[in-house]
């Protein structure tokens, strides 16, 4: 909508000002403002707050560029360092720690308004529209949302920490799809099909024993926290289930980028990475068939029968339905990639393969599906089928794509993951439920993990081994999924709860068991697959490439040999990964 | 901030139905749906809100994503076909127009209130938060803009056709600035360096003196309405000037994708592309600075010396220092991609240049300078320095990137224009205003590029003849930055009369004026070239390739062989070259 704006020219930065802080400078200094006269006193007032609010968004994104630019340069030098206790999203993290402290003490609340906002009466409900009429001239005013009755004060105040945070439905509509789109487009379509029965079974039955187990552990703590008169308001069972549905999503991004660089061994690979896409989406539907949970009369917490089966259907038909519709979409796109001589045209197929993908999402949502999973199954669907039509430019293209665009996005969550333990204003650290949750989602792990493998082994001629089994324990990390479902309706006290505990679970174990993931490995004797010697090869390549500049000085030419050099170095490289390995 | 949100279930639309056009049956059964229920009505309502507001934007955002899949489907068709009348914008501006036509008059208006939104008084002048009390409830507002007291009643009614419109901003934060980079990143530099001086006459000189003479004529043109009764509301000197400004920022990407595909001489190539890159950036500026001019005293819109100097002394400023920060923030990422070995990991390579490119803009535009500018410089020292620090990897990922990102952009912009015109709710079509302006526009024109010319021939070795002048003079099409400029404040009856009328000139151009640039590349006896046949035989061989898949069948190896078979046919493809440019 066209809102009510005028460019803004603040020349009085300009003009003899020369800062080597430019953003401080524009956040601090805001006497000086020249301002656009269309004619009236309320359209002056519109045009400041929409310069200051253009403004603000700039330096907000301008943040979040700084830190993933951050992230990037130190990612690097830990790769030229080969540091590996700590990975790129445990980094983005701290950024976003740091950033989070400096921005909650270290800049002055510049709060333009020096009086709590003024409030209006109505007797009818909250609506989407409000209208203020300021003599004559209205003025619309859309819902944000419900604000905390001992927050009013604050609302000007934290203006600069409020407008950093984003609505939850940035993760939802921006940030998740590129991030589970990729990681169903790179599924290594062979561990995965050999290991679907096993990763189904960990995604659905033990995502939903986690949920179960974490529920009910929950709950105790709850009633013990309610006994100690530690529950300043409700908490319901349904609520401790949520947590358990929303905490159940694994996200073992950094053991995975391990497991990536030292090739450890496919199968593991394939079982982890596959049950934590597939434990995503089903983390995902199931927290909103828990919230659609409805019993009929005046108690809304009590068992009913029909209400849970209603959940139990919406479960079903909504994965289903977004299953549907995802692989749907990655056949007709298979179909039109085959059927038209777009392969002649690189850029015309990559933005048609981009545009398609996205679509499915969006479609999905639209129509009251879940999106996450429809562009989970149309990666697979297009890994599967469009990849065959593609022409190799576009395979290059389209790959290289999402992978920036995923590179980009998992970065921001997680950066924004640490910016947020600051910037979210309705915190509730409770230590009882922190603890009870860190002991619960340990529990409910083991008890999805062993008993399932157990199962799942009197099926499989390739066993599961111990030092798998031990390993999968330890590399249920959680990470973008759990914080987004958290994030994404913090109304109650409850939920607030939920929300600091999910944000501190996943700094934990981001931290200490990403960390850990290497010597781990080593202490398991999880030995290194035998297939992927090349790949290896060319892995090693890179890091030797930045060895051998300083040896060469030839830096151009032995990076753009890469594949050369793999191969002349085959000899140095199988030496180097021997003492690396053993 | 965390809206009150809940996850969206819609079960309903799922259990029991199978239908092929989902989103009709989203956009009108909304009888059904499952809420959970957190307590409270107030709760709720805004849950059903935020349901609806959530699917709304799903439908928006596919809606323009359908948009771009129908044009490049079509634009591949058109390669295929070799259809040069109509420019992939044009086209995408078609697709806007049907669109909108369906939306305004084929869809019922899906009014979610049936009554004109609730409004309450206050005195004091609008704030940019408004909190509403309900019962003890506080519900926190914010200002969306001023609304027309005609229009208060089709708030609610006309909710979908305003939501597919966009907050203005997206198109400088968002969509503009992929596009301004890249035609910075892609200035062929020895074509544009070598016609400098000519380029930046026809950029400043040109630019200024089309705007004051289609203001002077415009101010004319209003007179004229204002005597004959036409005029219903204000409408000044400077804003006629503002509307020069605008109006003065030419866009030639239909004619400069033919002028590529046939390669037309290169000099004018550099001269037209280079004109339009820089007098975007000198009508934004001048836009601004004209909008900053602020006369003391009573009279807002008489001639003021100081108020004058000081509107140029803005100009000066805003852009010399939008250059510098760009030029900056270009060497900066040079410097870093020189003296790190980035270059050996081309994903960090890649994400880092995008990040740096896109921080450009977010600074100027924090810091009051302009973006557009900024990220323009920061593009043409991007290419010039940082380009050579670049593996080859990186190079090719880069410029794929920004191709794709450009790509998609620039279409969205045009498909919007399409559907801004029936989704854009305070239109006014002034008949003597628009025949005036098209007159206007092309004096202008006319006295930008005859005069300079004949000042630039003065200087030049190599003199721009007359053709290629007409050329020029032809090529004057409006397009994205006119467009994004008239948008970005519509509160007045003068800027509504504007942007409507920019507008029509765009589509007008684009469709008539681009649609001749092949006959009258011909007509003018505009010769091809002679150093780019390398480039030719590329480009033919993709044509080639379609059309020898039918002959060969091996559609994959002609492909990826698109190399060797250009040479391999590089008899066939003079022969082709010789036919079709006689």
């Amino acid at each position: 909508m066209e809102v009510v704006t005028a460019p803004k020219p603040w020349t009085s930065y300009i003009l003899g000002q020369s800062s080597l802080f430019p953003i401080l400078i524009c956040i601090l200094s805001q006497s000086y403002r020249i301002r656009a006269d269309d004619g009236g006193m309320e359209e002056l007032t519109t045009e400041k707050e929409a310069e200051e609010s253009h403004r603000q968004d700039s330096v907000n994104l301008l943040t979040f560029i700084l830190l993933l630019t951050l992230t990037i340069l130190t990612i690097w030098l830990f790769k030229h360092r080969r540091v590996r206790f700590l990975h790129e999203t445990g980094l983005a993290m701290i950024y976003g720690l740091l950033v989070g402290v400096i921005l909650r003490y270290g800049i002055p609340s510049t709060s333009y308004h020096n009086k709590t906002p003024p409030s209006c009466s109505l007797k009818v409900g909250p609506v989407s529209t409000l209208l203020l009429n300021v003599s004559g001239k209205f003025f619309e005013y859309t819902l944000k949302g419900e604000i905390n009755s001992r927050e009013i004060h604050n609302v000007e105040q934290n203006d600069m920490l409020r407008k950093l945070t984003f609505d939850p439905e940035v993760f939802f509509n921006i940030l998740l799809p590129p991030i589970i789109f990729h990681a169903g487009y790179s599924l290594k379509k062979r561990h995965f099909f050999r290991n679907l029965g096993s990763i189904i079974t960990y995604a659905f039955l033990g995502t939903a024993i986690s949920c179960f187990v974490i529920g009910n552990l929950m709950y105790g703590v709850v009633k013990l926290m309610q006994v100690l008169g530690q529950l300043t308001d409700k908490f319901y069972y349904t609520d401790c289930l949520f947590f358990g549905a929303i905490i159940s999503a694994t996200d073992p991004v950094t053991v995975l980028a391990i497991f990536n660089e030292l090739h450890a061994d496919g199968d593991l690979y394939a079982l982890l990475f596959g049950e934590s896409v597939m434990n995503d989406a089903v983390s995902f539907v199931l927290s909103s068939s828990i919230v659609a949970y409805q019993p009929t009369g005046a108690n809304m917490h009590t068992f009913d029968a029909s209400a849970f089966f209603k959940s139990v259907g919406i479960f079903l038909g909504i994965f289903s339905g977004s299953f549907a519709m995802g692989a749907v979409t990655g056949v007709v796109t298979a179909l039109v990639t085959k059927f038209t001589k777009l392969h002649c045209f690189p850029l015309l197929e990559t933005a048609l393969f981009f545009l398609m993908s996205w679509s499915t999402f969006l479609l999905a949502e639209a129509c009251g599906f879940t999106g996450v999973v429809a562009v989970l199954f149309c990666g697979i669907t297009q890994a599967h089928y469009t990849y065959n039509n593609l022409s190799e430019e576009s395979t290059k293209r389209c790959k290289q794509l999402f992978e920036v665009l995923h590179f980009l996005a998992e970065n921001f969550i997680f950066s924004y993951m640490g910016l947020a333990l600051f910037t979210f204003q309705n915190h509730v650290f409770s230590p009882i439920f922190i603890i009870g949750a860190f002991i619960a989602i340990f529990i409910g792990r083991a008890l999805n993990i062993y008993p399932l493998s157990f199962l799942i082994n009197l099926g499989r001629r390739h066993k599961i081994s111990g030092n798998f089994q031990h390993m999968m324990m330890f590399a249920g990390l959680r990470g973008a999924m759990a914080f987004a479902l958290a994030i994404r309706d913090t109304a109650t006290y409850a939920r607030q709860m939920m929300f600091t505990t999910t944000l501190l679970i996943v700094f934990f174990t981001v931290w200490v068991f990403g960390g850990g993931t290497t010597p781990m490995l080593s202490w398991l004797h999880i030995r290194l697959s035998g297939c992927l010697v090349h790949e290896r090869l060319v892995s090693r390549a890179a890091v030797l490439c930045s060895g051998l500049e300083s040896l060469q000085q030839q830096r151009r030419r032995a990076c753009l040999n890469c594949g050369i050099t793999s191969a002349l170095f085959s000899t140095q490289t199988s030496l180097l990964l021997v003492c690396f390995y053993s």
